[in-house]
């Protein structure tokens, strides 16, 4: 009696574990599928200040008057950006926008290498935001074949896609109907990381020359 | 002794029967996660006939001069639309290139549900095929607000989500740099699909008259 005892122990003992590993595996898948970004933003956002992203200060005690506190697809998006802790490369047509130029000019002097590629017909026109970027010392690189350079993407850390139809421009920010994706999905994001890497070396200003 | 078998092979069995279990949802989420498309395309695409794309002729019956049996970006881009089964909805900012319309002209022959959003600026311009939608019945509204409508997404039968940088013309399918992301990922999908829907309801022209 005291072997069939312990079969049976022995026996739902073993039942026990699988199931617990089972339920152990699906817990982690889960909690793992829950940690991918995957997210959408859509434009014009709203206006509302966005200082406390730039600085240490909480988001009620700038004095400014816009709205504080409030959430928008730009303030998502700008989030994003300076969660980079070690890359961003970033491919745009037109960049004229003051605070994603302050975003990057933050994270430049933070130590995070950027590399930015831009269309030349768009790069010195009223507003642009390159030649800030060049004087601070961002490595620049412009597509000057007769064709546009029309991505609008960056990626964040090898790691975290950002792309849409949304020019670095205010008007696109605050006035135009855009859309700006975000996700972590490798098989979106790794595409994108090698071509920005084709671009770049394409776009070689040294190697232009050689050749 | 026998009774000792018994729940021998009763508590065997149960193990068997948990691992069976755990190896059949794993194999499950496994080609789940396979099936779910998830690509990149960049453009500028190769030039290559499309017309196998478009009638049940195999690739090299076509006498075009251009190559055939080619796979591009442009082939795969008309290949997903043309996979639609019940329903595209098109957002998009300029859209002049011809098979790009030839393909929503032959979903529509197909009694699929097609909705065209688009921007009231370039709806009207020299080779816009927005004037041929309509002629063939396709419901097209335009966005008349001042301004842009800039988006350039198409979801397919609420399931796939085509997205990018690429306006649908010529120039930006043969010439530019361009991106389009191609997702069946419901995070990405479904914020489109209501997104499409108000802009749909926002655009109505019914609705503006009494306004």
């Amino acid at each position: 009696m005291s072997k069939m005892w312990t079969l049976k122990v022995v026996g739902l003992g073993a039942v026990a574990v699988s199931l617990s590993v089972e339920l152990l595996v699906r817990l982690f898948s889960h909690l793992r599928a829950k940690r991918t970004i995957n997210k959408v933003l859509f434009f014009p956002s709203e206006v509302a200040c966005v200082e406390h992203l730039f600085s240490t200060l909480s988001t009620h005690s700038c004095l400014c008057p816009l709205p504080h506190g409030v959430e928008t697809s730009f303030s998502r998006l700008l989030h994003h950006l300076l969660s980079a802790s070690s890359s961003l490369n970033l491919c745009v047509f037109s960049f004229s926008e003051m605070n994603l130029s302050r975003a990057l000019l933050l994270l430049h002097s933070r130590g995070i290498t950027i590399r930015v590629l831009t269309d030349k017909d768009y790069s010195d026109i009223n507003g642009s935001q390159i030649g800030a970027l060049r004087k601070a010392g961002i490595c620049v690189r412009c597509d000057r074949t007769s064709v546009h350079m029309h991505h609008k993407f960056a990626v964040v850390d090898e790691r975290l896609l950002i792309t849409g139809s949304l020019n670095w421009t205010q008007t696109a920010v605050q006035r135009n109907k855009e859309n700006i994706l975000i996700t972590e999905e490798p098989d979106l994001v790794q595409p994108f990381v090698k071509e920005f890497q084709r671009l770049w070396l394409n776009n070689d200003p040294a190697q232009k020359q050689k050749q």
